[in-house]
Protein backbone atom coordinates (compact mmCIF):
# COMPACT_ATOMS: atom_id res chain seq x y z
CA UNK A 1 0.00 0.00 0.00
CA UNK A 2 1.39 3.42 -0.96
CA UNK A 3 1.38 6.25 1.58
CA UNK A 4 2.20 9.66 0.11
CA UNK A 5 2.54 12.72 2.31
CA UNK A 6 2.19 16.08 0.52
CA UNK A 7 3.48 19.32 1.94
CA UNK A 8 0.54 21.68 1.41
CA UNK A 9 -2.88 21.77 -0.13
CA UNK A 10 -1.76 23.85 -3.14
CA UNK A 11 0.41 20.91 -4.23
CA UNK A 12 -2.65 18.70 -4.31
CA UNK A 13 -4.27 17.98 -7.64
CA UNK A 14 -7.86 16.71 -7.44
CA UNK A 15 -7.10 13.73 -9.69
CA UNK A 16 -4.31 12.59 -7.36
CA UNK A 17 -7.00 11.53 -4.92
CA UNK A 18 -9.07 9.29 -7.21
CA UNK A 19 -9.87 5.98 -5.51
CA UNK A 20 -7.60 6.81 -2.56
CA UNK A 21 -8.06 7.40 1.13
CA UNK A 22 -7.15 10.99 1.98
CA UNK A 23 -6.25 12.21 5.45
CA UNK A 24 -6.44 15.99 5.77
CA UNK A 25 -4.37 17.53 8.57
CA UNK A 26 -4.74 21.08 9.86
CA UNK A 27 -3.50 20.78 13.43
CA UNK A 28 -3.76 24.52 14.21
CA UNK A 29 -6.69 24.39 14.34
CA UNK A 30 -9.37 23.19 11.89
CA UNK A 31 -9.06 19.41 12.09
CA UNK A 32 -8.35 19.54 15.84
CA UNK A 33 -11.59 21.50 16.22
CA UNK A 34 -13.56 19.03 14.05
CA UNK A 35 -12.32 16.05 16.03
CA UNK A 36 -13.09 17.75 19.34
CA UNK A 37 -16.60 18.71 18.25
CA UNK A 38 -17.52 15.24 17.00
CA UNK A 39 -15.91 13.53 20.01
CA UNK A 40 -18.01 15.81 22.19
CA UNK A 41 -21.36 14.85 20.64
CA UNK A 42 -21.87 17.15 17.67
CA UNK A 43 -23.83 15.18 15.04
CA UNK A 44 -21.94 16.30 11.96
CA UNK A 45 -19.83 19.11 10.55
CA UNK A 46 -20.36 20.75 7.17
CA UNK A 47 -17.02 22.23 6.04
CA UNK A 48 -17.41 25.15 3.64
CA UNK A 49 -14.95 27.47 1.97
CA UNK A 50 -16.65 30.86 2.20
CA UNK A 51 -18.64 32.79 4.78
CA UNK A 52 -21.39 33.41 2.22
CA UNK A 53 -21.66 29.66 1.59
CA UNK A 54 -21.93 29.10 5.35
CA UNK A 55 -24.85 31.53 5.69
CA UNK A 56 -26.51 29.98 2.65
CA UNK A 57 -26.57 26.55 4.31
CA UNK A 58 -28.01 27.70 7.63
CA UNK A 59 -31.61 26.56 8.00
CA UNK A 60 -32.58 26.40 11.67
CA UNK A 61 -30.50 25.37 14.65
CA UNK A 62 -27.15 24.62 13.03
CA UNK A 63 -24.23 26.20 14.84
CA UNK A 64 -22.08 28.54 12.77
CA UNK A 65 -18.35 28.25 13.48
CA UNK A 66 -15.10 29.34 11.92
CA UNK A 67 -12.40 31.93 11.58
CA UNK A 68 -10.81 34.51 9.37
CA UNK A 69 -7.34 35.76 10.37
CA UNK A 70 -7.58 33.39 13.38
CA UNK A 71 -10.61 35.27 14.81
CA UNK A 72 -14.30 34.38 15.09
CA UNK A 73 -16.40 35.59 12.15
CA UNK A 74 -18.93 38.36 12.85
CA UNK A 75 -22.38 36.88 13.57
CA UNK A 76 -21.06 33.33 14.11
CA UNK A 77 -21.68 31.61 17.48
CA UNK A 78 -18.26 29.94 17.62
CA UNK A 79 -14.74 30.54 16.36
CA UNK A 80 -12.09 27.96 15.46
CA UNK A 81 -10.88 27.17 18.97
CA UNK A 82 -11.24 23.46 19.83
CA UNK A 83 -11.81 24.44 23.46
CA UNK A 84 -15.08 26.15 22.50
CA UNK A 85 -16.30 22.83 21.11
CA UNK A 86 -15.98 21.08 24.47
CA UNK A 87 -19.07 22.96 25.65
CA UNK A 88 -22.34 20.98 26.11
CA UNK A 89 -24.18 23.40 23.80
CA UNK A 90 -22.88 21.58 20.71
CA UNK A 91 -24.25 18.14 21.64
CA UNK A 92 -26.65 16.80 19.00
CA UNK A 93 -26.03 19.80 16.75
CA UNK A 94 -24.86 20.21 13.18
CA UNK A 95 -21.96 22.64 12.82
CA UNK A 96 -21.32 24.67 9.69
CA UNK A 97 -17.57 25.36 9.78
CA UNK A 98 -15.47 27.62 7.58
CA UNK A 99 -11.73 27.96 8.13
CA UNK A 100 -8.95 29.34 5.96
CA UNK A 101 -6.90 26.26 5.11
CA UNK A 102 -8.49 23.12 6.57
CA UNK A 103 -11.92 23.46 4.96
CA UNK A 104 -10.32 24.19 1.59
CA UNK A 105 -8.13 21.12 1.84
CA UNK A 106 -11.15 18.94 2.56
CA UNK A 107 -13.14 20.38 -0.32
CA UNK A 108 -10.19 19.85 -2.65
CA UNK A 109 -10.14 16.15 -1.68
CA UNK A 110 -13.70 15.38 -2.75
CA UNK A 111 -12.56 13.02 -5.55
CA UNK A 112 -11.17 10.65 -2.92
CA UNK A 113 -12.81 7.35 -2.03
CA UNK A 114 -12.61 8.25 1.67
CA UNK A 115 -11.75 11.52 3.40
CA UNK A 116 -10.68 11.57 7.04
CA UNK A 117 -9.70 14.49 9.27
CA UNK A 118 -6.53 13.87 11.25
CA UNK A 119 -4.65 15.72 13.97
CA UNK A 120 -2.41 14.90 16.94
CA UNK A 121 -5.62 14.41 18.95
CA UNK A 122 -6.73 11.30 17.01
CA UNK A 123 -3.52 10.14 15.25
CA UNK A 124 -3.70 6.48 16.26
CA UNK A 125 -7.39 5.96 15.41
CA UNK A 126 -7.00 7.89 12.18
CA UNK A 127 -4.04 5.72 11.10
CA UNK A 128 -5.95 2.55 11.95
CA UNK A 129 -9.13 3.52 10.09
CA UNK A 130 -7.19 4.66 7.00
CA UNK A 131 -5.40 1.29 6.79
CA UNK A 132 -8.69 -0.58 7.15
CA UNK A 133 -9.91 0.84 3.84
CA UNK A 134 -7.11 -1.06 2.04
CA UNK A 135 -6.53 1.69 -0.51
CA UNK A 136 -3.50 3.85 -1.25
CA UNK A 137 -3.35 6.75 1.18
CA UNK A 138 -2.55 10.44 0.64
CA UNK A 139 -1.84 12.51 3.74
CA UNK A 140 -2.44 16.20 2.95
CA UNK A 141 -0.77 18.75 5.21
CA UNK A 142 -3.15 21.72 4.87
CA UNK A 143 -0.40 24.26 5.46
CA UNK A 144 -0.98 28.00 5.62
CA UNK A 145 -1.81 29.97 2.47
CA UNK A 146 0.04 27.50 0.27
CA UNK A 147 3.06 27.14 2.53
CA UNK A 148 4.19 24.21 4.62
CA UNK A 149 3.31 24.35 8.31
CA UNK A 150 5.55 22.45 10.73
CA UNK A 151 2.72 21.23 12.98
CA UNK A 152 0.94 19.56 10.05
CA UNK A 153 4.16 17.91 8.89
CA UNK A 154 4.97 16.58 12.36
CA UNK A 155 1.42 15.24 12.66
CA UNK A 156 1.76 13.51 9.28
CA UNK A 157 4.95 11.92 10.64
CA UNK A 158 3.07 10.84 13.78
CA UNK A 159 0.25 9.26 11.75
CA UNK A 160 2.79 7.44 9.54
CA UNK A 161 4.49 6.23 12.72
CA UNK A 162 1.14 4.92 14.03
CA UNK A 163 0.53 3.18 10.69
CA UNK A 164 3.92 1.51 10.88
CA UNK A 165 3.08 0.10 14.31
CA UNK A 166 0.19 -1.72 12.62
CA UNK A 167 1.83 -2.65 9.31
CA UNK A 168 5.52 -1.92 8.77
CA UNK A 169 6.04 -4.44 5.98
CA UNK A 170 3.72 -3.43 3.18
CA UNK A 171 3.72 0.38 3.44
CA UNK A 172 5.59 2.26 0.71
CA UNK A 173 6.27 5.79 1.85
CA UNK A 174 7.32 8.70 -0.38
CA UNK A 175 10.45 10.76 0.36
CA UNK A 176 8.47 13.59 1.95
CA UNK A 177 6.73 11.07 4.20
CA UNK A 178 10.10 9.77 5.40
CA UNK A 179 11.28 13.31 6.11
CA UNK A 180 8.17 13.98 8.21
CA UNK A 181 8.51 10.64 10.00
CA UNK A 182 12.12 11.44 10.93
CA UNK A 183 11.24 14.98 12.05
CA UNK A 184 8.43 13.59 14.22
CA UNK A 185 10.71 10.98 15.76
CA UNK A 186 13.22 13.66 16.68
CA UNK A 187 10.66 15.95 18.33
CA UNK A 188 8.03 13.54 19.67
CA UNK A 189 8.95 14.11 23.29
CA UNK A 190 8.78 17.92 22.93
CA UNK A 191 5.52 18.20 21.01
CA UNK A 192 3.94 21.09 22.92
CA UNK A 193 7.18 23.15 22.94
CA UNK A 194 7.57 22.53 19.21
CA UNK A 195 4.02 23.60 18.43
CA UNK A 196 4.36 26.73 20.56
CA UNK A 197 7.56 27.57 18.68
CA UNK A 198 6.41 27.04 15.05
CA UNK A 199 5.10 29.96 12.96
CA UNK A 200 1.39 29.31 13.58
CA UNK A 201 1.98 28.49 17.25
CA UNK A 202 3.73 31.81 17.81
CA UNK A 203 1.02 33.70 15.94
CA UNK A 204 -1.81 32.04 17.87
CA UNK A 205 -0.06 32.55 21.19
CA UNK A 206 0.32 36.26 20.45
CA UNK A 207 -3.41 36.45 19.68
CA UNK A 208 -4.30 34.86 23.02
CA UNK A 209 -4.81 31.26 21.87
CA UNK A 210 -1.85 29.65 23.69
CA UNK A 211 -4.17 27.15 25.40
CA UNK A 212 -5.46 26.06 21.98
CA UNK A 213 -1.91 25.30 20.86
CA UNK A 214 -1.25 23.24 23.98
CA UNK A 215 -4.55 21.37 23.57
CA UNK A 216 -3.83 20.63 19.88
CA UNK A 217 -0.43 19.15 20.78
CA UNK A 218 -2.00 16.38 22.88
CA UNK A 219 -1.51 12.99 21.21
CA UNK A 220 -4.33 10.43 20.97
CA UNK A 221 -6.68 12.21 23.36
CA UNK A 222 -9.68 11.09 21.28
CA UNK A 223 -10.53 7.95 19.32
CA UNK A 224 -13.03 9.79 17.09
CA UNK A 225 -12.19 10.13 13.39
CA UNK A 226 -14.23 12.61 11.32
CA UNK A 227 -15.13 10.93 8.02
CA UNK A 228 -16.71 12.62 5.01
CA UNK A 229 -20.00 11.46 3.56
CA UNK A 230 -22.65 13.50 1.72
CA UNK A 231 -20.78 16.82 2.15
CA UNK A 232 -20.54 16.35 5.92
CA UNK A 233 -17.98 15.02 8.35
CA UNK A 234 -19.44 12.36 10.67
CA UNK A 235 -17.87 10.71 13.69
CA UNK A 236 -16.32 7.28 13.42
CA UNK A 237 -16.98 5.17 15.43
CA UNK A 238 -20.40 6.22 14.31
CA UNK A 239 -23.28 7.45 16.42
CA UNK A 240 -26.39 5.26 16.53
CA UNK A 241 -28.11 7.24 13.82
CA UNK A 242 -25.49 6.74 11.13
CA UNK A 243 -23.56 3.80 9.73
CA UNK A 244 -20.84 4.43 7.19
CA UNK A 245 -20.86 2.33 4.03
CA UNK A 246 -17.22 1.56 3.34
CA UNK A 247 -16.53 -0.02 0.00
CA UNK B 1 19.25 36.89 9.42
CA UNK B 2 16.46 34.85 7.79
CA UNK B 3 17.17 31.34 6.55
CA UNK B 4 14.38 29.86 4.38
CA UNK B 5 14.55 26.29 3.13
CA UNK B 6 12.31 25.51 0.14
CA UNK B 7 11.30 22.00 -0.80
CA UNK B 8 11.93 21.94 -4.55
CA UNK B 9 13.00 24.18 -7.37
CA UNK B 10 9.49 24.49 -8.83
CA UNK B 11 8.45 26.31 -5.63
CA UNK B 12 11.14 28.88 -6.25
CA UNK B 13 10.13 32.20 -7.73
CA UNK B 14 13.00 34.18 -9.26
CA UNK B 15 12.09 37.32 -7.33
CA UNK B 16 12.34 35.46 -4.02
CA UNK B 17 16.08 35.45 -4.50
CA UNK B 18 16.66 39.18 -5.00
CA UNK B 19 19.54 40.42 -2.85
CA UNK B 20 19.82 37.08 -1.07
CA UNK B 21 22.40 34.35 -0.79
CA UNK B 22 21.10 31.16 -2.39
CA UNK B 23 22.45 27.70 -1.67
CA UNK B 24 21.40 25.15 -4.28
CA UNK B 25 21.44 21.51 -3.17
CA UNK B 26 21.26 18.52 -5.50
CA UNK B 27 23.03 15.82 -3.48
CA UNK B 28 22.34 13.01 -6.00
CA UNK B 29 24.31 14.09 -7.87
CA UNK B 30 24.78 17.49 -9.55
CA UNK B 31 26.12 19.64 -6.72
CA UNK B 32 28.18 16.74 -5.32
CA UNK B 33 29.77 16.43 -8.75
CA UNK B 34 30.43 20.18 -9.02
CA UNK B 35 32.11 20.27 -5.60
CA UNK B 36 34.23 17.21 -6.39
CA UNK B 37 35.35 18.62 -9.74
CA UNK B 38 36.36 22.03 -8.35
CA UNK B 39 38.03 20.48 -5.29
CA UNK B 40 39.99 18.31 -7.69
CA UNK B 41 41.40 21.17 -9.75
CA UNK B 42 38.85 21.95 -12.43
CA UNK B 43 39.03 25.69 -13.17
CA UNK B 44 35.31 26.38 -13.45
CA UNK B 45 31.98 24.79 -14.29
CA UNK B 46 29.41 26.25 -16.66
CA UNK B 47 25.98 24.86 -15.68
CA UNK B 48 23.52 24.78 -18.57
CA UNK B 49 19.97 23.54 -18.90
CA UNK B 50 19.95 21.86 -22.32
CA UNK B 51 22.25 19.59 -24.29
CA UNK B 52 22.01 21.95 -27.27
CA UNK B 53 23.14 24.86 -25.08
CA UNK B 54 26.07 22.76 -23.87
CA UNK B 55 27.24 22.02 -27.44
CA UNK B 56 26.81 25.70 -28.34
CA UNK B 57 29.25 26.76 -25.62
CA UNK B 58 31.99 24.30 -26.49
CA UNK B 59 34.93 26.08 -28.08
CA UNK B 60 38.11 24.04 -27.65
CA UNK B 61 39.22 21.90 -24.73
CA UNK B 62 36.28 22.26 -22.37
CA UNK B 63 35.07 18.97 -20.95
CA UNK B 64 31.44 18.11 -21.62
CA UNK B 65 29.67 16.45 -18.70
CA UNK B 66 26.16 15.65 -17.62
CA UNK B 67 23.28 13.23 -17.65
CA UNK B 68 19.79 12.53 -18.87
CA UNK B 69 17.84 9.80 -17.07
CA UNK B 70 20.93 9.33 -14.83
CA UNK B 71 23.11 8.27 -17.80
CA UNK B 72 25.97 9.99 -19.65
CA UNK B 73 24.85 11.97 -22.70
CA UNK B 74 25.90 10.65 -26.12
CA UNK B 75 29.11 12.37 -27.26
CA UNK B 76 29.97 13.78 -23.82
CA UNK B 77 33.27 12.80 -22.18
CA UNK B 78 31.82 12.52 -18.69
CA UNK B 79 28.51 11.72 -17.01
CA UNK B 80 27.21 13.02 -13.69
CA UNK B 81 29.10 10.69 -11.38
CA UNK B 82 31.29 12.58 -8.89
CA UNK B 83 33.77 9.71 -8.96
CA UNK B 84 34.54 10.47 -12.63
CA UNK B 85 35.60 13.97 -11.59
CA UNK B 86 38.31 12.65 -9.27
CA UNK B 87 40.40 11.79 -12.35
CA UNK B 88 43.50 13.93 -13.11
CA UNK B 89 42.18 14.63 -16.62
CA UNK B 90 39.92 17.41 -15.33
CA UNK B 91 42.68 19.47 -13.69
CA UNK B 92 42.90 22.96 -15.12
CA UNK B 93 39.87 22.37 -17.33
CA UNK B 94 36.54 24.13 -17.77
CA UNK B 95 33.57 21.77 -17.52
CA UNK B 96 30.27 22.40 -19.29
CA UNK B 97 27.73 20.52 -17.19
CA UNK B 98 24.07 19.83 -17.87
CA UNK B 99 21.96 17.87 -15.39
CA UNK B 100 18.21 17.46 -15.02
CA UNK B 101 17.48 19.25 -11.75
CA UNK B 102 20.62 20.83 -10.30
CA UNK B 103 21.58 22.96 -13.32
CA UNK B 104 17.99 24.20 -13.63
CA UNK B 105 17.90 25.18 -9.97
CA UNK B 106 21.10 27.17 -10.36
CA UNK B 107 19.87 28.95 -13.47
CA UNK B 108 16.61 29.80 -11.71
CA UNK B 109 18.59 31.47 -8.91
CA UNK B 110 20.40 33.98 -11.10
CA UNK B 111 18.64 36.97 -9.47
CA UNK B 112 20.42 36.18 -6.20
CA UNK B 113 23.28 38.27 -4.85
CA UNK B 114 25.34 35.11 -4.34
CA UNK B 115 24.79 31.54 -5.51
CA UNK B 116 26.59 28.64 -3.85
CA UNK B 117 26.42 24.92 -4.56
CA UNK B 118 25.98 22.81 -1.44
CA UNK B 119 25.99 19.10 -0.67
CA UNK B 120 26.88 16.79 2.20
CA UNK B 121 30.46 16.89 0.88
CA UNK B 122 30.99 20.59 1.71
CA UNK B 123 28.20 21.36 4.21
CA UNK B 124 30.32 23.05 6.85
CA UNK B 125 32.28 25.31 4.46
CA UNK B 126 29.11 26.15 2.55
CA UNK B 127 27.30 27.18 5.75
CA UNK B 128 30.24 29.31 6.84
CA UNK B 129 30.63 31.11 3.51
CA UNK B 130 26.88 31.79 3.23
CA UNK B 131 26.84 33.42 6.67
CA UNK B 132 29.84 35.59 5.80
CA UNK B 133 27.84 37.38 3.12
CA UNK B 134 25.53 38.77 5.84
CA UNK B 135 22.40 38.56 3.70
CA UNK B 136 19.20 36.56 4.08
CA UNK B 137 19.70 33.00 2.87
CA UNK B 138 17.48 30.74 0.77
CA UNK B 139 18.38 27.06 0.67
CA UNK B 140 16.88 25.47 -2.44
CA UNK B 141 16.42 21.71 -2.45
CA UNK B 142 16.60 20.93 -6.17
CA UNK B 143 14.34 17.88 -5.86
CA UNK B 144 13.45 15.63 -8.77
CA UNK B 145 11.09 16.78 -11.51
CA UNK B 146 9.31 19.18 -9.18
CA UNK B 147 9.09 16.79 -6.25
CA UNK B 148 10.88 16.84 -2.94
CA UNK B 149 13.91 14.54 -2.63
CA UNK B 150 14.85 13.30 0.83
CA UNK B 151 18.61 13.57 0.33
CA UNK B 152 18.35 17.28 -0.54
CA UNK B 153 16.14 17.95 2.48
CA UNK B 154 18.48 16.13 4.87
CA UNK B 155 21.41 18.07 3.43
CA UNK B 156 19.52 21.35 3.94
CA UNK B 157 19.02 20.28 7.57
CA UNK B 158 22.74 19.50 7.85
CA UNK B 159 23.72 22.91 6.46
CA UNK B 160 21.29 24.66 8.83
CA UNK B 161 22.82 22.64 11.66
CA UNK B 162 26.31 23.80 10.63
CA UNK B 163 25.06 27.41 10.50
CA UNK B 164 23.65 27.09 14.00
CA UNK B 165 27.04 25.96 15.30
CA UNK B 166 28.38 29.33 14.11
CA UNK B 167 25.42 31.58 14.99
CA UNK B 168 22.46 30.12 16.84
CA UNK B 169 21.13 33.42 18.17
CA UNK B 170 20.33 35.56 15.15
CA UNK B 171 19.12 32.95 12.63
CA UNK B 172 15.37 32.92 11.90
CA UNK B 173 14.42 29.66 10.26
CA UNK B 174 11.16 28.94 8.41
CA UNK B 175 8.93 25.97 9.33
CA UNK B 176 10.24 23.83 6.49
CA UNK B 177 13.79 24.54 7.61
CA UNK B 178 12.97 23.31 11.13
CA UNK B 179 11.41 20.15 9.71
CA UNK B 180 14.56 19.44 7.69
CA UNK B 181 16.80 20.22 10.68
CA UNK B 182 14.85 17.76 12.85
CA UNK B 183 14.87 15.07 10.14
CA UNK B 184 18.64 15.50 9.75
CA UNK B 185 19.22 15.29 13.49
CA UNK B 186 17.27 12.03 13.64
CA UNK B 187 19.18 10.39 10.77
CA UNK B 188 22.63 11.98 10.96
CA UNK B 189 24.32 8.80 12.17
CA UNK B 190 22.78 6.70 9.37
CA UNK B 191 23.43 9.01 6.44
CA UNK B 192 24.67 6.45 3.92
CA UNK B 193 21.88 3.95 4.74
CA UNK B 194 19.31 6.74 4.42
CA UNK B 195 20.64 7.88 1.06
CA UNK B 196 20.73 4.32 -0.27
CA UNK B 197 17.11 3.90 0.85
CA UNK B 198 15.55 7.12 -0.54
CA UNK B 199 13.88 7.17 -3.98
CA UNK B 200 16.89 8.51 -5.92
CA UNK B 201 19.31 6.32 -3.96
CA UNK B 202 17.36 3.19 -4.87
CA UNK B 203 17.13 4.25 -8.51
CA UNK B 204 20.85 5.03 -8.80
CA UNK B 205 21.82 1.80 -7.06
CA UNK B 206 19.72 -0.20 -9.53
CA UNK B 207 21.47 1.58 -12.40
CA UNK B 208 24.91 0.64 -11.02
CA UNK B 209 25.74 3.90 -9.23
CA UNK B 210 25.71 2.60 -5.63
CA UNK B 211 29.27 3.87 -5.07
CA UNK B 212 28.14 7.36 -6.13
CA UNK B 213 25.42 7.32 -3.48
CA UNK B 214 27.89 6.27 -0.79
CA UNK B 215 30.37 8.93 -1.90
CA UNK B 216 27.69 11.66 -1.88
CA UNK B 217 26.70 10.75 1.68
CA UNK B 218 30.14 11.66 3.07
CA UNK B 219 29.92 14.76 5.23
CA UNK B 220 32.49 17.58 4.98
CA UNK B 221 34.94 15.66 2.83
CA UNK B 222 35.84 18.88 0.99
CA UNK B 223 36.18 22.52 2.00
CA UNK B 224 35.59 23.79 -1.56
CA UNK B 225 32.40 25.78 -2.20
CA UNK B 226 31.36 26.37 -5.83
CA UNK B 227 30.29 30.01 -6.20
CA UNK B 228 28.62 31.55 -9.23
CA UNK B 229 30.14 34.46 -11.08
CA UNK B 230 29.79 35.40 -14.76
CA UNK B 231 27.69 32.32 -15.60
CA UNK B 232 30.28 29.97 -14.12
CA UNK B 233 30.84 28.23 -10.82
CA UNK B 234 34.29 28.87 -9.41
CA UNK B 235 35.97 27.29 -6.41
CA UNK B 236 36.07 29.06 -3.07
CA UNK B 237 38.64 29.27 -1.56
CA UNK B 238 39.65 30.63 -4.92
CA UNK B 239 42.41 29.43 -7.19
CA UNK B 240 45.28 31.86 -7.83
CA UNK B 241 43.79 33.08 -11.06
CA UNK B 242 40.50 34.30 -9.61
CA UNK B 243 39.46 36.46 -6.69
CA UNK B 244 35.78 36.77 -5.89
CA UNK B 245 34.37 40.24 -5.32
CA UNK B 246 32.07 39.92 -2.34
CA UNK B 247 30.06 42.98 -1.49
Amino acid sequence: MRVDVISNVEKACKDDFLNKTVIVIDVLRATSTMITALANGSTNIIPVETVREAWGLKKSDEIMGGERYCQRIAGFQLGNSPLEYLEPTIKGKTIILTTTNGSRAIRKSLQAAHILAGAMLNASSCAQLALEFQKDIVIVCAGTRGKFSLEDGLCAGLIVCEMMKIDQQSLQLNDFGYAMLYAHQYRKHQMSETLLHCANGRKLSKLGFREDVLFCSRVNLFSTVPIMQDQSLWPFPSSKTWTPSYN
